[in-house]
This record gives structure tokens, sequence and C-alpha cells, in this order.
């Protein structure tokens, strides 16, 4: 007997198959009962009519309760009124296991049960559409720098300084005698990788103890960061562009199912095209002030500002050149104004904030070292990052891309906790 | 004009276009100067003739510091006796930065020189090599899932409970009065997924605090681990041996050159080829006393031992149905003989080890809570784990793939310290 997959059913059209999976719902009409079975590739209906088995069996399978694992075989059969284009008859089934009554039901639960429960909440249908489209924009980030040349050079969790403060830093007893932090971004790393690449990309779990609960704040979220030598601001933007133009063109290919399952409007993802509007950050506080929106010049966009300059336009919109006192040291001056970092953060629309921000480093090993020391970081800590400006510097630069943000963002959802599997945040590490 | 890598140039043969790089040699005889460049994507060796330079330019160039960065135009000329198959003229040649005495030379240097400059080692041709060989063994495992049907679902690092003992974790004060400890598997995380999805991966960074120093471990390596519903351990070895058979051919496919750069006996790669012996752990200690090697039933196997077995063979063995009590408690037993686990070691041949271990799970809810009272384990801390077998339970299993050892068993290096870019060891996570 053939086993396959709900998502292969349609290749069997008229086979005799086998599906392996779990009871998402049941009705009965008399002689007749549909079961809702999902294998985790999809959900297909199956029918089961009273006939074909002993009444005692029938019966136990029309108050069989949910999520129990049932084993099905019968013919499949292409019908255009089902969902997913095809339907299972029923010749037999074999219950793996009874399930005891679950917690989770059609009614409305509360974030906090339902996080509680995040291991089981991942088998609802929307979990399902998100983990799916998460998996997508994953591969998706993946072939973009694979089809431009990049490779995939892992930067390390432990590291034994702390790039920016230690603020927002979690803290580790490496050794008897030795702190390590985790890593807050891949990207001094990534600056030694590009220098002996070319072109890099570092994608892993990053770390920030923030005390923040907002809904765009996770302590534990991965994040794609491309690192290119001999590369400047406009190279930067040309990349993110390209980038975030990628990862929608292939959700929307490959995951229209999962963004009607998530009742995404797929127009809205349609409408991220190139070119991005560029705004230096003296133009985008122009444009706050012209529509009355109250800013002072010399901050950092906060997310109501972020979310204002975004709803201006269809696509993401790129804001360059922000004031270098609200930037990293690492990040270059704009040789023409010198107030201004070589910077650039990428503003989804829909209110999804920073989606990206990069820029290019600052290149010059006594301009480095001076930044370092105003802002007095150990110097000892980053002789090795000092290295880079000794031995053959060019310029460089990249950005960061937050996973959970851009997949909240195709997926349409309001909460990034929903965009990761196991989501930890201030209060929350359990499951 | 056109800006390419080394690594494409072969594609403009006969054009002149432009390559960005560093200089990694050069030689000069009178009047002509050999230049070997390199990008990242590659080396090439560039020919700069005196006569088209002015002099002090061309003296300046023929005494210019290893790792200098240069900007090379001129054309493209294929040349069979060329490394790489293609050489430039060197037309016009700009210097972006003359580099300090490059402190890394063709001579030999100790490991830990080495280590403390890996920021610059990794520019060598050797860890190229390894690099480039790494970043297609990534590629190699996430495109296996895919073309299976398998959905990428990252576990959480963050963990509030300890799965098998806090000797070997590491932890991370969370919240003021909340402990953490690192991720040393994403599988009990993988089994809710498995449930959701029904064929799961995660891959992503793993952490053990171990006091060990040896050429097989790390503090901080990645780790792959699918794991499958509605699976047996015959299919966890079906899995782990087409896995393995992937990768070492991709490898071969697509990384030649960086084989040869490493002096890889690529026979051994070639011989890496399905079925693998399969013997179980009785069968292994029979073989060890046959063949004269000391070993005491019922004890786990040491390097020595594993090397001693997997000497007997050429390609990767699997060990399997090992005494439960050197494995985890998650560990279903063998039906047919309670003295055993349902667990599968893959040994890879050449000394590298066990590279995979895996196996089935329990899911049957009593015995899986009565195993983890008689561990000693917080019971509390796997409510959502025995969830998994409240609603729905199945048989299921996979496996964990360690990445720097694969890599190191590809590349034929000794010490997996150089199959990560920036390893974490046990006094050393500097730079």
């Amino acid at each position: 007997m053939t086993i396959t997959t709900v998502a292969r059913l349609a290749e069997h059209d008229g086979e005799t198959v086998t599906i392996r999976g779990w009871l998402q719902n049941r009705r009965s009409k008399g002689k007749i009962a549909f079961l809702l079975i999902r294998d985790g590739s999809g959900t297909v209906q199956c029918v089961a009519l009273k006939k074909n088995f002993d009444e005692e069996f029938f019966d136990k399978l029309t108050s069989l309760p949910y999520e129990s694992a049932v084993i099905v075989t019968g013919p499949a059969k292409a019908d255009e009124r089902a969902p997913g284009g095809v339907e299972m008859q029923v010749d037999s089934l074999e219950i793996v296991s009874v399930s005891e009554e679950y917690p989770i039901s059609n009614q409305e639960h509360g974030p906090d049960f339902l996080l509680s429960n995040r291991h089981l909440w991942l088998r609802s249908s929307k979990q399902v559409a998100i983990m799916r489209i998460r998996d997508e924009v994953i591969r998706a980030i993946r072939d973009f720098f694979h089809e431009r040349d990049f490779i995939n050079v892992d930067s390390p969790i432990f590291t034994p300084n702390a790039c920016e403060g230690t603020s927002e830093l979690f803290e580790v007893q490496y050794t008897e005698d030795e702190l390590a932090y985790l890593s807050q971004s891949g990207q001094l790393y990534n600056e030694a990788a590009a220098m002996a690449y070319g072109k890099v990309y570092c994608f892993g779990p990053t770390f920030r103890a923030e005390k923040s609960k907002t809904r765009r704040h996770l302590r534990e979220f991965w994040m794609c960061e491309p690192e290119m030598a001999y590369a400047d601001l406009e190279d930067v933007m040309d990349l993110s562009e390209d980038f975030l133009c990628y990862i929608a063109q292939r959700v929307v290919a490959h995951r229209k199912h999962e963004l009607e399952v998530l009742e995404r409007d797929i127009s809205k993802l349609e409408s991220i095209r190139k070119p991005f509007p560029r705004l230096s950050y003296e133009e985008a506080t122009e444009k706050m002030r012209e529509h009355g929106h109250e800013f002072e010049f010399g901050n950092d966009f906060g997310a109501p500002d972020e979310t204002f300059v975004s709803s201006l336009y269809d696509s993401p919109v790129m804001v360059h050149r922000y004031p270098h006192e609200i930037k990293a040291f690492y990040m270059k001056r704009d040789p023409q104004d010198d107030r201004f970092a070589l910077g650039v953060d990428v503003l989804a629309p829909e209110g999804y904030g920073e989606i990206i921000g990069g820029g290019q480093r600052e290149d010059d090993l006594e301009t480095l070292r001076a930044r370092i020391q105003a802002h007095e970081l150990p110097e000892e800590a980053f002789e090795w990052y000092l290295d880079l400006r000794r031995y053959g510097s060019v310029p460089h630069g990249g950005f960061g891309l937050g996973l959970e943000r851009t997949v909240a963002w195709m997926c349409g959802i309001e909460h990034i906790r929903e965009a990761i599997p196991f989501p930890r945040m201030l209060y929350r590490i359990y499951p």
C-alpha cells in the first residue's frame, strides 16, 4: 500500500493510498461520517460510510476525540469542491491512539493560555500557516544570498566583549573566572569574514535582555546579516531593496494557500516593488513637520515615528544618514556632512516598523580607534577588530534583518510572538 | 567597466574586467611582476608589465605588503596552465590600502598563535577551502530535508529545564529571579513540532559546558536535528544513511577544488554509499571481542571503541540498540528485549567518531512519566512534553548530526576547531 501525505494526495487521484495523521474535526450525518484529517502537510476530508464498518467501530469513530492519531486507507478522489482539491474515501481506519480531551477548541482562548500551550497551539491552522511561511522566508533568504555568491559564515554566540554596552546583554559564566555574553549581532565577526570571503552572511539566533514587552520584541530572535567587502552605503541600500522584494515574491508565489488561511491582503505584498523611496533623516524629519507629526531633530525614531513615516508609502521606505550620536561607534561618518552616519534603516509598511538596520562601516584605523576610546569601550577587546583596518582595509558594509518581524509582516499578524515556534519573552520561557 | 569576481572570471575570457581583492602573494622577474590576487571567491594570477607603469609605481607594486587591498583592471585570458584556468593582464591597478606587515606567513605557526589570529587566519587558503565546504554542507543539509518535505522549525536556545542533568549546561540569569539554560539539543521541542507538521528539522547552535579539551569537542557547535512522526528506529536509520550519502555526494560534486586544496583523499568520500553496516550493540561488542579489543559489556563506547568499530569498515557504521542505562530517559525500549533502548549511533570512518545519534522516542504516557520519576527529573517541567503523549501520541523518532564533526570528516582535518569560523573552547573565546 502506498503511504503518502495530504500535500501529495492529488498526485494519487483514483489510487488507494494510506495517510497518517490526526483527527482535526468531524461531523456525522446518520450513515455517513466526515473526518477532517491533518497530517502536518495539510488537511483532507475523509468520508466514512457506516455500511463499511461494524457498528461498534463506527460509533467509536463518530465520537473519537479531536487530535486522536489515525491511519486512513482508501481511494483519493479529485474533487474541486473539496479544500485542497481532493477527498478520500475511508476503506479502513486504524486508531493509533485516542486523545484525551483536547484543551484547544474553536472558541476564543486568551494569549496566556495559548502561549502556555504553545506545544499544542502550533497544530492550529493559523499557526501551521505562519510556520510554513516562516520556513519559506528562511529558504528564500538563503537562496537569495547563494544566488548572489555569498557564503554562509556563522558568527559565534559566545562573545567576550560587549559591542554596544552591556545593559541589554545576557551574561554567562563561561569558566570559573571568565564571563561571556550572548551575541546581539554577528556583525563584527561578519566584517572579518567579508575580508576573507568577499560576500558573506550569518543567520542565527541573537539575544537581547530587554525589559520591554512590546509586540515587536523578543528576547531571543533570529537575525540574518549579510556583509560585503568593497561596498558602500548605496550598495547596502540596493541589496536591502532586492532582498525584501525577493522574499515577498517568494512568499506570494509559494505560500498563497497559507496567506489565504491567514486572510492576508496579498495586494499589500505584491506592492513591495523597487525602487523603495530613499529619504535622508533630514528629509524624513522635514516630512514629519510638513504633516504636523511632532518630532525633535536629533532623536532616534520611536515606534510612532517609524509608523508615521512608513504610513506615507505603500512600499518599504529607506531612511539613511542618521545623526551619528544615535548610531553605533563602528558606523562610518558621511564625508559630505560629518554630523551624520552612513546608516540606513528600512521601515516596513503597515506599521511593522524597522525591519532592516545597516550601513557602511568605518574603515580607517585611527578614526575607529578614536571612536572606541570616545565610547569608553575596552580597546583591548577590539584589537582583533582593529586588525581588519590594519591588514587590507576596504570600504565595506551590510545590514541585519530580523526574521520574526519579517515573518509577522508577511503574515499580516499583529504580534511577533506568533512568528517563532517557541517565543522567549520577559515573563515567558515555558514551554 | 564590468566588475566581476575571480570565481566568475572564466565567463569573461577576452574581456577587460575589474576585480577587487587583496594581494596574497607576488614575485617579480625584472620587467614583469606576477601578483596573486584573492577576492574571497578565489585567487587569480595577474601579470603586470613594467613598461605599462611609471617606474615609481611599479617599484611600489613589487614591494607591496601582502594583504594590501587592490583593484585590478585588465583583460581576462583563459590559460589551461593557470590555477582556475584563467589569468589576468594588469592594465591598471589601484591600491586601496597598504597593509601593515601581515603576521601570518607561509612558515609554520603554532595553533595558539593561529587561533588568536582567527580573524586573519580565515583568509588562508586551507581555511577558505574548509569554510566553503562548510557552506556546502549546510546547504546540502537544508536541501536534503526540503526535497523530502520536512519543514524547518527552530527550537529555542533558552530552555527552562535541564533535559539530561545540569552538569554540562550553561546557566543564564534570565530575569532577576529566574534561571535559564542554553539548549543542548532541540529534540524535545522537535517532538512537539513533529506532532504538528509531520516531518521537521531544527538547525542551530547548541551548547555544552564540557570541561574536555579533545579535538572532537567544542563548547558551541551547530547541530541539525530532524524528527518524524509515524516513524520507528528503522526509519531513523534509513534517513541517516540517505542523509550522509547525500551530503558526501554534494561535497564531492561541488567542492572538488577545495578538497584538492586540502589534499583530501576523495576516494574516501566516494565510498560513502549505502547500505551502511548495521550492528546491534551486542553484535558490536562481540566483534570487539573477536578482534581482541578490550571492552566491558554495558559500558558506553569511548572514542577508542568508536574508532575501533569504525576501522572495520570503509563506510559509516550504524550501532543500534544500546543498553538503556547509558541512553537518555526519553528513548523507547526495545519491545523484543527491554534491556536495550531503540537508539542508534552512526560512527564515521577514519576515526571521526560519532557523527549522528538518534532513535525512537518513548510514546507511552505512563511509561514516560515513570522514566522521568526514575531519573529524578522535575516532572512539572516536563508536563508539556508529557502532553505530546496525551493528545494524539504516535511512534516517532529522529536524530542529531553535529555539523563541525561532519565538516571535519568531509575535509579530512584532524581538529574540529578548524571546522567552525570562530571556535569556542574551554580556554578560548577570543576573538
